[in-house]
């Protein structure tokens, strides 16, 4: 299974990627968890040491030149199929409590570009990648909808929009599913995070008519607490885990 | 003086350019404020009715074409010095309050691409306008770090950075400010958001050492509760604008 998580800026994206990640592992499944976002956070939150010393993707252009044949900076179309693709995040993500991971990178330098060329790169990966039954693939996308425009994520199975209680939000979530749809990403689901109360619950309901969602998870100012007394985010909060379990219940 | 606004997603990025293009106007300041975002929300915010209907720079390409010389998708440092850009703002904004408002443009469909054309003309747009002693430009800029590749907002005075109380929050703006210092934009300076106590505040300004902070904005349920009432933000709490009146004093 190839997911996405996506939504406005501020959401929760790379929290729920982290812990599904986490809960896909520890329930047997084999987890490549991609961090697509230049301004790369997952790392950090999934507990890796030293997350600035991973190689990204980006430096990884001759590997995936000389694998798919084609120079990276071309337009994605232009990827071949080829297979070898697959033994790359065997070979070159980083391991950490079953979770492999692998980042698009980091911008280096200020005027140095855009990130063209690496979601050019990523979208070859997640499009060749072949998965067993029980391997999944979760992409942390950058905030916003220009990745859209790219379509570094238009191989995914399901595209998962993550929405708080907040007219902006919801905005970002309706124009994200118009454009994945574009694409040919049919497969969308919602997720609510930091819930209040049911009246929150309720306005996401109702501005999002028609859309699925997987689940609802719990504002916790647990979790707030300990990203400022810099703990570990993932275990502050059991409401919080819960509901991502029965989210990962809702995709399998 | 041309200012522009940046920070993780969901800091309050938009919110803080829709007050203090408010209070400049008030001021008796000509405002220009320019929505950099492809997932643009300042029209919306700052009350402009419609906010699907402005023409957005993107679509202005023929005209920037004929007044640069050059064609648009060329990096911006083919563009050449042509003082006839100043009249584009008083032709093609917008204006209510005395605020004129441009975006930059919305993603029409997915997969149509990224954003660098829209950024180069955005950013020979910005160099190029000659701004009175009463003239501002507020650029909301979009989420994250992309940009700063792009040096989309190198020719700005100024460069805000806003934070809320949270680690990935101050990271990014670690990011943000080592990547504008390597496009040639020293004067870098921090707004708190999301302030709820005294606790918070320390946070933030042990955590991001010697950069000077403009301002402390309050957090304030009161604006939370407009936002999801569908009523207008920037009257919503006196509170948040008490102090970003305090932010536009240490401006200017």
């Amino acid at each position: 299974m190839k997911l996405a998580v996506s939504g406005k800026g501020g959401v929760g994206k790379t929290l729920l990627v982290s812990l599904l990640s986490k809960i896909f592992a520890e329930s047997g499944y084999s987890v490549l968890a991609i961090d697509a976002d230049p301004n790369a956070n997952l790392a950090a939150t999934l507990g890796f040491p030293e997350p600035e010393k991973i190689t990204p993707i980006s430096e990884m252009k001759e590997l995936i030149e000389e694998r798919t044949g084609v120079q990276p900076g071309k337009t994605a179309s232009f990827f071949k199929l080829n297979p070898k693709v697959d033994d790359i995040p065997e070979k070159y993500a980083l391991e950490r409590n079953g979770i492999k991971l692998m980042v698009m990178g980091r911008m280096k330098k200020g005027g140095s570009g855009c990130y063209c060329p690496e979601n050019a790169l990523l979208q070859a990966l997640v499009t060749h990648l072949l998965l067993a039954r029980n391997e999944v693939v979760i992409l942390d996308m950058e905030a916003g909808i220009e990745h859209l425009g790219r379509a570094t994520a238009k191989a995914v199975d399901k595209l998962i929009i993550v929405v708080e209680p907040g007219r902006r939000s919801v905005e970002t979530a309706l124009r994200i599913s118009k454009l994945a749809q574009d694409i040919g990403l049919p497969n969308i689901a919602v997720v609510g995070n930091k819930i209040r109360s049911q009246a929150e619950r309720e306005f996401l309901i109702s501005n999002l008519p028609g859309f699925k969602f997987l689940g609802f998870i719990p504002y916790d100012q647990a979790i707030v607490d300990a990203d400022l007394a810099n703990l570990p985010l993932l275990d502050s909060s059991q409401a919080i885990i819960n509901e991502v379990r029965n989210i990962f219940q809702a995709l399998i």
